[in-house]
């Protein structure tokens, strides 16, 4: 207190504005995490709340209401499953890279046993047919993951690791379902194998293709 | 009420057993609606009420709380599911009645737009972390659903459709992976050409297999 008493407005106005960034990110990661763990139905915002170690005003302040709160988390959750993504495909220029990308998604999901499945595809599921906004925003990261994979396989083509005989679009979407439906079993199943078996299935269906 | 008084006591135990059983099939009926258009999450026993046009006290005593509710629309969903996969899949004997089954999936999914995604991995998304029955309840009815696509394969294997070559079992996965994946693209989409692109890539796989 003592020491903001020394602040003059400007400085006062940023630290302000700086603890109200860190409160904002609390309750963001709570929620993000909350949400992929019990899911976005079942979380309250008293959940939240108590996650976050913030009051009522304070969560009040940055989210007004649960669905301001879920678009906010959707697109954190986006930004990060395409970060990871754009860095992990980005270097792919051989079938081998294919292959540690997939090494890469099994790996990950074995580290809670195929649990949660993938936060985007969970949010989808759930939100899709009751939120309009929420659709679309999922919709739009799930157009840039496919476009990401459709990049790689066609750079795969341009360097002459495959023949031309695909349609890269058409094979970026089967690859994407084949992730997101091994989500969906290795949850279920508790077992990770499943997802690399349909990993598997997409990359040899890929490897058809292989110019040799 | 006249038509009950000259019912005999095993008459009149049959009516209500008669009356109970058709409430309890319009309870489960309006649950398995809401649960699969507005989510698990978000329906509340009030919902389920006011849908099925039954009172507080004829709920309760059919299912006391909302889990014994989810646990029994998880059975009667897997059943119906099951049924008609298991209809669908018997008389597959050569490629194009693989091709058959997987239109008619498609079919259904344009329906509604690819609105709903699939009854069952929608449950299984936002139930299997939080509710350890009906994960195992759901990871059963997936099994059965993965051992009749095995089925299939190996009777196209038997028939000399398809080659030795492969593993029924990690192709049926595969194959029931891609199912789930474009039923999630689908949804998110408003689009079931999604799930046509991933089911083609899997049959695709699976064509690389017949005995030429």
């Amino acid at each position: 207190m003592s020491d903001r008493n020394h602040l003059n407005g400007s400085e006062a106005t940023s630290a302000r504005t700086e603890r109200g960034q860190q409160t904002r990110e609390r309750i963001l990661d709570s929620a993000a995490r909350l949400f992929y763990v019990k899911g976005v139905g079942s979380t309250t915002l008293d959940d939240v709340r108590a996650a976050s170690s913030t009051s009522k005003s304070q969560l009040y302040d940055h989210f007004p209401d649960k669905t301001t709160l879920i678009h906010a988390v959707i697109d954190v959750q986006s930004r990060s499953v395409l970060a990871r993504e754009a860095g992990r495909l980005k270097g792919v220029r051989n079938l081998s890279g294919l292959r540690r990308w997939r090494d890469a998604l099994v790996q990950s999901n074995m580290l809670h046993d195929g649990s949660y499945g993938c936060a985007l595809g969970a949010m989808s599921s759930e939100l899709s047919d009751n939120d309009e906004r929420s659709r679309e925003a999922l919709a739009a990261a799930f157009r840039t993951w496919q476009q990401l994979l459709v990049e790689t396989l066609t750079r795969l083509r341009d360097l002459g690791v495959l023949t031309s005989d695909f349609d890269p679009r058409k094979l970026g979407t089967g690859l994407l379902a084949a992730l997101q439906g091994g989500y969906i079993l290795a949850q279920n199943g508790h077992s990770p194998e499943l997802m690399a078996d349909a990993l598997d299935m997409a990359l040899d269906r890929i490897e058809t293709f292989a110019d040799r």
